[in-house]
């Protein structure tokens, strides 16, 4: 269901070719690129033969995302942070997770939307990918606060889950945390959001509107998709507080990777996705643009381009998966009790 | 969609007649009753003409019931601690709500599937009805800890939300705290879960098995249905403790309504919601099921009863209605922001 559902949103964004406008060049050369129209060209990106996407692994990946028996309190889910109904995320500035702890870092959630598209994961992108990142939260004391040995024991005393397991990856499969992660992993995969930004670039020309493209223009013209370029429109490692000082870069001690790089955030969705920066500190999306030019690219972006631009990023608005809500197989006798 | 949708799951349930069965009879004359699989029936029961369920609210009442924007924090719906994945509860012994504050009288969350056929909603029965009980929760300070004011403010500061808001109730509609509640009762009204019990009772002699027939005999002979009665098997309120004193009555200070009565829970689903009791001790079915025994009917429920009457229970879990996850419209500038 899930997998035909994914490729029939691309069938629906498929589009009459029209004749490639400058602007459409524009951005290719720029290195914005589209989610494919094509199912077998979007397979080929987040798909891994190895460990390949399937029904059973998406419907067992989706329950393990909603499920909070998998923290340590027995309140927490991934989709607590990452809130699929709220743009991928929890809508505050810092994560707050087990024991009502803010994240010590002062981070904030990023969205689980496309990041199957980021070449790199968390905020200092020290994961490679979404298998890996799912680790992270599981067991981090400020999040979900487990440990592998309780997750295993959770999802190995409830008999639906080790029968889906087995469906899933056949009979002799070895329910560890590495298998529960990555099956949480090949579920994230499945969110991907194409958005009228993505039919233009795929040949639509009518798909976006005037003022749209001209905000589409001036992103590029600003130098904005130097950093904010390929599917993800963002996603890969860049060099922070290139040309001048974030206003808030005191709250937190976050300050990147040991070179002082940063993930860049991802704009699909970003209308949803609100506050910004890596410390959600700043509310107005205007703002967070108007900044960026500052202290990113060494330019002052007038409040008119910034509202171009924004006029720009509601275009990036996605089609999100119709994800029907899990029912969560029952806990039994053996199931490890929540520890407040 | 969500009307058809319950009253399709009626339609399914929908058996042929057989001759009633001298154990159908007995547990109706012991006042069992089916959620009727009359679609028309069941109307009756759950609507309110003067406030009908329509589509349009039932959506709209969905996307609050699982809003976190409705809270202080803007991290706790409904959803948290009524759990639809989770037997409609959050399977801890006590709620916890904002701030990571457990219920201050150690209350355990009832289940909110078929809540809308009890008489008395909260542990102490303060609350006639649903669109009254939905208040409690958004304002309680260990709960949700939000303001009617802040309530009101969050939903009319998002578009999309004041739009569904006309369309469900016209365009003069005040979008106050009351239709707010009310809005989201309306949702909980359709958490109706009918079971093989149900079809039972509804006339197919084969929908429960021997071991579940026996269980049901158990059950009704050793007295259980004289509270567990009605299509909730519960929900009324009841003297607590009538042949003996509940082991835990110590944990927390909950001692029922000024008469000392308390709401009997449901037992529809009652695999899925342990812990058990008001105070959210009792992890073991069975143990429940024996401690009712000598607390409420002042006899010894043997092992082997216990498990008759458990394997009956398991009978009682019922078919979920299909929920989408729903897409939260966007926060705008004038949505208040969330306090930590």
């Amino acid at each position: 269901m899930k997998i035909s559902y994914i490729l029939g949103v691309c069938a629906l964004s498929a589009t009459v070719m029209f004749g490639a406008s400058s602007l459409m060049q524009k951005a290719k050369q720029n290195g914005l690129k589209p989610i494919p129209n094509s199912e077998f060209e979007l397979l080929k990106i987040i798909d891994d033969p190895k460990d390949p996407i399937t029904e059973a692994k998406v419907r067992l990946g989706k329950q393990l995302y909603f499920d909070p028996r998998l923290s340590k309190s027995g309140l927490i889910s991934c989709n607590t942070c990452h809130n699929l109904g709220l743009g991928g995320v929890d809508g505050v500035p810092v994560a707050i997770g087990n024991q009502w702890t803010p994240n010590p870092h002062h981070l904030n959630s990023p969205t689980v939307y496309n990041s199957v598209f980021f070449s790199a994961q968390f905020w200092d992108g020290r994961s490679p990918h979404l298998a890996d990142q799912a680790k992270g939260p599981t067991l981090a004391a400020p999040e979900m606060a487990a440990t592998p040995k309780f997750i295993e024991k959770v999802v190995n005393s409830i008999p639906a889950y080790v029968k889906e397991f087995k469906y899933a990856y056949g009979d002799n499969v070895k329910i560890n945390f590495d298998k529960i992660t990555s099956t949480i992993a090949i579920f994230e995969k499945t969110l991907v959001t194409p958005s009228r930004y993505d039919d233009y670039l795929n040949g639509d020309e009518n798909a976006l509107s005037k003022a749209e493209k001209e905000g589409l223009k001036t992103f590029i013209d600003k130098g904005c998709a130097s950093c904010h370029n390929g599917i993800a429109l963002g996603g890969t490692m860049q060099p922070f507080q290139v040309a001048g000082k974030y206003k808030f870069a005191n709250v937190g001690d976050f300050k990147g990777d040991k070179n002082g790089m940063v993930k860049t955030p991802t704009l699909r969705n970003i209308t949803e996705t609100a506050p910004y920066y890596h410390n959600g500190m700043v509310w107005s999306l205007k703002d967070a643009i108007k900044m960026m030019g500052s202290i990113q690219l060494g330019i002052k972006i007038s409040d008119k381009d910034a509202e171009k631009i924004k006029t720009f990023f509601k275009a990036l608005k996605g089609r999100k998966p119709d994800i029907s809500y899990p029912q969560l197989p029952e806990s039994t006798d053996k199931t490890p009790r929540p520890k407040d």
